[in-house]
């Protein structure tokens, strides 16, 4: 219903993700949010629409894909994205629908009678510097195998992630190979295999490049093998801006989230620095789109950390930045997470997300601060994630009306 | 399930629906709920159940039809009512399920080797009286086409509304006719067309009439033809009492209000006048039916003009009024709005809407007022709106457990 609604206006929308926001008390009682200072989120709550999220259910811990997708409007229950595919975007690797995405580990093997038996299946977690080395060692010895390009890159430790980009679009169900990983140490490592018939010609590929790999691994100490994971394609999702009619820009330094935003279309812009870089950015670009994604990582950083004052320094660090926000004068500014990231959890969590949204069209007044025990105050109710994107295009007057 | 577990009893409901009921702030950060004098609604709201409805979905501003259509206990998002429908109750007129329902406009066309070219849309807007008279004029000389009865009403200005009405019940797709507005003007107007083999009848119908109306209204300087949109047959909707086990009564000054409730199949009773002559009949036929649907209008009228000072007396005229309501002791009363229409819009709002539901089996003591802000502090939360006939039938005991 809501995309037929869709009209066109020059509004500006911008949405906020500082990523893991939502907390749980950590000291006195207080959250994160409650014992930030935050003088200028404080007054705009004042005078905003509060409520809470659901990233995807009740109960349910979203990964940062599930997570972002429901912001941008997507129910995250019903879109799914692989593994390799959001290794590869968090490695900085582009993805397209010419291509599957692995996740690999560099493990260590012995040989028994010619067969690879896998000794430690993360290479005894190799230091990064020397996954650095070895993946510049595989990049240039393979580039491509028949007309397949190789594209590799490295992760942390022992991990890594590879792109096989075919000269045409894959058709569906090209990415349904199995893993390489045995799961278990003691246990010969797995040919990769075809489930589907349109998977072949990757699942080849595939062995063809463990094959080369361990060739040219044969030599390392502990990283002489690749075991491969996660086989994936780009997920078919319906573009953003065909859907809700926005011109969107992501702004983000981690590539992770510029690789999300990307899937469903946005823009992405390549930022290094921290808050004050991607604000420059977006004062830049803001003429040029409609909807603004700005993601804010470390607040879930040190939550994953169990650093607490870490986060507290963020928020407040964003609490000093909001001015220059508000000074665009957005007519949509939401502001929010992805998901929780309690300190004392030290990861993701299910508990719902603060939201404020700012427009000329709240109710206000419900909420003092922006901290979880507001936010439950507030007019928005607790809601789910994916119909944000319905009060984003409320909100801007963006939406027709629903019969007559 | 609801239907499964619909039992009876001798209990009275009263749904008091005041149209466009929800605001945002106009004066001193107050809504015309606010701004209100209403002491009989605040003792009111201090012991009763308070809670907001969402009309179709997150974001979404609903029309008068699905508006209503939640209220009545129908997912509106699962019921379409065509515009010509719409049109022909709002005026007055009734539909059947013999019946196609078109909105048709006035309009000026020349003569182009015989194709009527159109020149203005709307006729220059011709005056209301104006439309009356060439409406009387069609009505004299086009009552019959085969044996079609044909059914015409006046609107305002240029616009009005015509019902084909066929001697058998119609087949589902016979109103996939198209429109014979161009949309633009200096082009031909169109022929109607039908899209489906059941639609046939009812574009040769439609041709034929207008074909008649141009050599009726080919004298007259502006309105000298017709153009017709929005072909609709009457909605496939299972009877409301059918459904819940209630004989409903529909009072409401508006004939499109009294159309809608028919459409549902409710009683409807036509009043002349404002609240004190609607509560005069309400109370005449109390002892006649189970569930009576109030509908008061005028605080959406003022709310589209912009008005919030008439808004708000209306607010208090009703509030004067609610004593006598209450004095029929009904088991359950709900006081709700459509759809929120607040002043500083000049229109209907997406906004969840403020319910008050007063019966023996509530928490009550949440709320000071009936207000948005009381509202959201109330026990039955945000929920939609298509799910308060489950309230005021669990409040009514008139639901049987689910389940042993």
């Amino acid at each position: 219903m809501l995309e037929a609604l869709v009209k066109q206006n020059n509004t500006k929308l911008i949405l906020v993700v500082l990523d893991g926001i939502g907390g749980l008390p950590v000291e006195d009682g207080k959250t994160e949010l409650e014992l930030a200072h935050t003088p200028n989120l404080d007054k705009l709550a004042k005078v905003s629409a509060l409520g809470m999220h659901i990233p995807v259910d009740i109960g349910i811990t979203p990964g940062s894909g599930p997570g972002h997708l429901g912001l941008f409007g997507y129910n995250p229950a019903e879109h799914n994205i692989g593994r390799g595919i959001l290794e590869a975007l968090g490695l900085g690797l582009e993805v397209r629908d010419t291509d599957v995405a692995i996740r690999a580990n560099y493990a260590t093997v012995r040989y028994e009678q010619g067969r690879p038996i896998v000794v430690d299946r993360r290479a005894g977690r190799i230091p990064t510097e020397e996954n650095r080395r070895i993946t510049q060692k595989l990049k240039e010895n393979i580039r491509k195998i028949g007309d397949v390009e190789v594209l590799i890159e490295s992760g942390m430790e022992h991990r890594c992630a590879i792109v096989f980009r075919f000269p045409e679009p894959l058709e569906e169900g090209s990415d349904m190979v199995t893993d390489t990983d045995p799961q278990k140490e003691g246990l010969e490592a797995l040919e990769p295999k075809a489930l589907t018939p349109q998977a072949k010609k990757v699942a080849e590929v595939a062995k063809e490049f463990v094959r080369l790999a361990a060739e040219i691994l044969k030599e390392e100490e502990k990283a002489n093998y690749l075991l491969l994971r996660g086989f994936s394609q780009k997920p078919k999702i319906k573009n953003f801006e065909e859907r809700f009619g926005l011109r969107a820009c992501a702004i983000a330094v981690y590539p992770m989230y510029r690789g999300l935003a990307s899937l469903v279309g946005m823009q992405v812009v390549k930022v290094e620095g921290g808050i004050q870089e991607e604000l420059q950015k977006l004062e830049e670009l803001y003429k040029d789109y409609d909807y603004f994604f700005l993601h804010i990582k470390k607040t879930d950083s040190y939550g994953e950390d169990g650093n607490y004052k870490g986060k507290v320094r963020v928020i407040e660090e964003f609490d000093e930045a909001l001015p220059s926000i508000l000074s665009l004068n957005p007519d949509v500014l939401v502001i929010t997470g992805d998901h929780s990231t309690p300190s004392v959890l030290k990861g993701h969590s299910w508990h719902p997300v603060p939201v404020l949204l700012k427009s000329p069209y709240v109710l206000g007044g419900t909420s003092q601060r922006f901290t979880e025990k507001e936010a439950l105050k507030g007019e928005l109710g607790i809601f789910p994630a994916y119909k944000l994107i319905n009060l984003m295009l409320a909100h801007s007057l963006r939406l027709a009306k629903y019969g007559a």
